[in-house]
């Protein structure tokens, strides 16, 4: 079998090996000997670097979701913004200060460059936290000392020195906050170890770490410039070479340019490290910074409490993907949303057989099956922990050749459904083939769907305990709406009202008198460009007394269909639950 | 500095770590001291591994367009289904070889269970093939033993050593075909290393390696379960134990459930592996493979030839993202909307000053900056070398607290422009805004949006050499179509013809008659859901004579939308052009 492979003609003399610009050398390194065993120092960016390489940056109300987010997950230490930069950081860090939303365990952080007017703006910023990080960087590499700064390895060292000099000078305005320093040595993989190293000590000469006042020294892969074994060993090196090493905190702060981020972040932890900065889901400049929630759910599978709350992971992801305007990819792990599908017929068939061999063990020691420890194949996580599900899609016939289910509902009748009710189609059109068997059609999986997710248009035919008759919605100004419906409820029609931040949450507050504890989850809605008659589709995927299914409603008016998608969630669910005591 | 995390109640107690499960012990490994210096064999597997991993399976024609791509590219072996599972598949093969588009350098691979009448089937799809790889497979880890197939380690070997036997056996069956064999113990990453090994030694018995047949022995981490050194570890074990060793292709099939696929395939190459299978941009199950168009990239930045085309990355990508139906996310890496895109100030001035630098470097050495070393701060890689550009965005005022221009013009004007929509036109804001100075209201921001890219509504205002008067399609049926236009050429109006496959085609022929070399790069299209006129918008991304940029169009008809989005993109490179000149 030879390799057949030719020369691509892609410049490769334009790109010189990054061990022949920088030497890391450890042959007696010990970090692949290492285990991880208990969780780092996280530090959370999304605010600070996650922030800043968005298209539309975050607005403070949008700031203030994630900030809350982030504290809610559990993260202590968390970025909150460049102050001396921008006026919104600035207004922002006030923000948290004076409106007093910062919990006692939890440490803003707040960048800076090493120039005295922004050392200055930066201490006036967190004048009156509790506590408060001030994280002071400067460019080390070769490249930006040659081209940027044009200045020698003293000339870099000076301003490192003069800014600390400059950041314990202005400490003395904020008697009533404990400070806290951290470094960061920036483009770190661009600069000599050795280089690094002196850096990092002579700014330690000015800021004295000790016991009770550590010093972080944060070792950013600004750029990821080599395979992360390299990072790795450049960690170790470091933590031999750093002065005061018991007083000191090592960072770690990966880009993923070559998209090791996280094998970098688990190597460089397993190096020495004590702490790692990134974002949720990857967020950051370019290709981003590290993906905090991958680390974290990589180290609960090893059985090791990432220290982090992932429990509602659809949760986390929906507010991050607001705040940021960016979306999570459907196969970003643990969070994506097709990472608990499985499309294969020996891997649903392997799924299975696992779940049945836990329930039987689970049974014969006596206890359930969440006191066990999880064994599925394929399913390196119960995706139950993280508040998700496993789906398998069976493939229907009609997608062999012609396109799938989705695709046809789009072409043939312009609904885009969101992946997640995608998968729940697929499901409700493999349960019925498979009971009438043969080639699907475009119409018959029409058909399907409405019978599934809309009133039929046949009078006699409409199923479903509820229907919407109609609805008027009025304002007093006061955030809240207050929302009057008819609504059918089996055979009787009556008025209700509802109030609530919206037309949504009003009628799930309708719903509640009708004994429904219903919770929406996910909400999507497009205009439907096909016909020409401005309707709109909504899909809600719905929480009810339990399950989890998805509602579709369609109408002129995009805030009715939102309202008839729910009804047609819980009707579904309403359905589920008679089917399954009917086939008890 | 007190750490403040706290234990976090997600249920670690079901989960154990991977070293507790799997024993990997290597003390004396050597990989961490080794460097990549050539590309390894590539096996794309984008049409069987990512194909069943959609939830919309591709169609033949996408099969075909995904076939021809990675041909374009240089892969030379290429996984092009599972033919005895689906009929779809099988009917591929057939259309590959009957329809003789298979290069002669170029070897399909098919993959089989070891049961005798999938074997059969897969031989009968092999027919009339100059060469073949037949990758035989069976699950051989521990958990998959208890759980599925409910056997020992010799049930194990008996059902891989059969189902080689039986390829030897259907082999006779193809005699015009020179046959190669892959054997993948699926599930590696979860089997004991020694058993592993004993396997994959036990099928070498049947198929017998030698120098010029070669047997390729892939090591798939079917589930990512540890960090990727671990991985390593036990390719450089596997290495050292298997037999025949100087006749065996080591492959690697890494899954990204840890979102570490990217170094576990670069540490494991690093491991003595010789070939890696993946998918393009990372699709296949749950997280998908390994993303070959990262490895190669990475490989590019090193000086090394990946042997792999990426001098047009977008086409790559979009192609890509037409047959999977899944979106390359923005921070992808080397190929994401983003990740050639500065934000930040002190970013954007190192990058100017490293262009410049380059600039002078190149005159004082007399030669072209293509033929020096590659050295700017924060990008990697020339984006050039990838058809792609460097995008600096600065930020206006407006976005600071209200929200960006992209928020703005959705949200009040229902436009949702592409990402690289959205950077390009940052910069218009940009250079009107540093005119003028102050805070930018969205009513400018839609003034400059129509200013730039839109007809006046006002007569006299209209700018721009083009303008369509009206069209007029038609087709006989051949596939390609006729389309007429009244064009508005400077002062005169005259008709005019062209063909293609589709409207933008036959106008992009009509253009050219007009002395304009046009080639469309990215073309999106939605419905305006605001004011319910049913109003659709096209966007275009173009490259007249050299320039790229950007075209919009609005109009009741998409497809007269997307001729006045070229119109829009051809006047914008007339009048850039002239502005150039003027300035000059």
């Amino acid at each position: 079998m030879k390799n057949t492979q030719q020369p691509s003609g892609m410049p490769i003399h334009k790109y010189r090996p990054y061990h022949e610009q920088l030497r890391v050398d450890l042959p007696d390194r010990t970090w692949p000997d290492a285990r991880i065993t208990a969780a780092p120092r996280w530090c959370a960016v999304d605010l600070r670097d996650g922030n800043q390489a968005l298209i539309d940056p975050m607005s403070p109300e949008r700031k203030r979701i994630m900030f809350d987010l982030l504290v809610g997950m559990g993260y202590k230490e968390i970025e909150v913004g460049f102050p001396s930069a921008s006026q919104t950081d600035f207004d922002f860090v006030r923000h948290l200060i004076e409106e007093d939303v910062i919990p006692d365990d939890v440490t803003i952080q707040v960048l800076v460059q090493a120039r005295e007017e922004l050392i200055a703006r930066t201490f006036e910023s967190i004048r009156g936290a509790k506590q408060a990080i001030v994280h002071l960087y400067n460019s080390t590499s070769v490249l930006q000392r040659e081209v940027v700064f044009r200045t020698d390895k003293q000339g870099i060292i000076d301003i490192a020195q003069q800014g600390a000099r400059w950041c314990k000078q202005y400490e003395e305005t904020v008697p009533e906050t404990a400070v806290y320093y951290e470094y960061s040595p920036e483009s770190y993989t661009g600069t000599e170890l050795e280089f690094a190293a002196e850096v990092c000590n002579k700014v330690m000469e000015i800021f004295v770490p000790t016991a009770e006042r550590k010093v972080i020294l944060n070792l950013p892969a600004t750029v990821e410039m080599a395979t992360p074994n390299v990072y790795a060993d450049s960690i170790e090196w470091m933590s031999r070479h750093l002065d005061h090493r018991e007083n000191v905190i090592i960072s770690l702060h990966p880009h993923n340019d070559r998209g090791t981020a996280i094998a970098a972040a688990e190597l460089g932890y397993m190096a020495g490290a004590d702490r790692i900065e990134g974002c949720l889901f990857g967020n950051g400049e370019r290709t981003g910074n590290v993906d905090i929630v991958a680390l974290g759910i990589n180290m609960l599978t090893q059985g090791i409490d990432p220290q982090i709350d992932f429990s509602d992971i659809d949760q986390v992801k929906r507010t991050a993907e607001y705040c940021n305007q960016l979306p999570v990819h459907e196969r970003s792990p643990w969070a994506g949303d097709l990472v608990f599908t499985a499309f294969s017929g020996s891997h649903q068939d392997a799924i299975k057989k696992g779940f049945e061999a836990m329930e039987a063990r689970a049974a014969a020691e006596g206890v359930s099956v969440d006191e066990i420890e999880w064994a599925v194949p394929y399913l390196p996580v119960d995706p139950k922990d993280l508040g998700r599900s496993y789906e398998a899609v069976i493939r229907v016939n009609s997608q062999s050749g012609k396109g799938g289910v989705a695709y046809l509902l789009k072409s043939d009748h312009a609904l885009d459904l969101p992946r997640k009710l995608q998968i729940e189609f697929s499901g409700v059109v493999q349960g019925k083939t498979d009971a009438e068997g043969g080639e699907v059609t475009s119409s018959q999986i029409w058909d399907i769907f409405t019978d599934e997710y809309l009133p039929s248009p046949v009078e006699d035919e409409r199923w479903g305990r509820f229907e919407l008759l109609s609805t008027r919605t009025s304002s007093d100004m006061s955030g809240d709406i207050e929302l009057s419906v008819t609504l059918r409820d089996g055979e009787a029609s009556a008025p209700a009202t509802g109030r609530g931040n919206g037309p949504v949450a009003a009628f799930v507050d309708i719903l509640a008198q009708h004994g429904f504890d219903v919770t929406v989850y996910d909400y999507v809605e497009h205009a439907l460009s096909a016909g020409g008659d401005a309707q709109a589709a909504a899909y809600v995927e719905l929480q009810v007394d339990g399950d989890r299914l998805w509602g579709v409603g369609i109408d002129g008016d995009i805030s009715t269909a939102s309202l008839k998608a729910i009804v047609s969630g819980v009707n579904r669910a309403i359905r589920t639950r008679r089917g399954a005591l009917a086939s008890v």
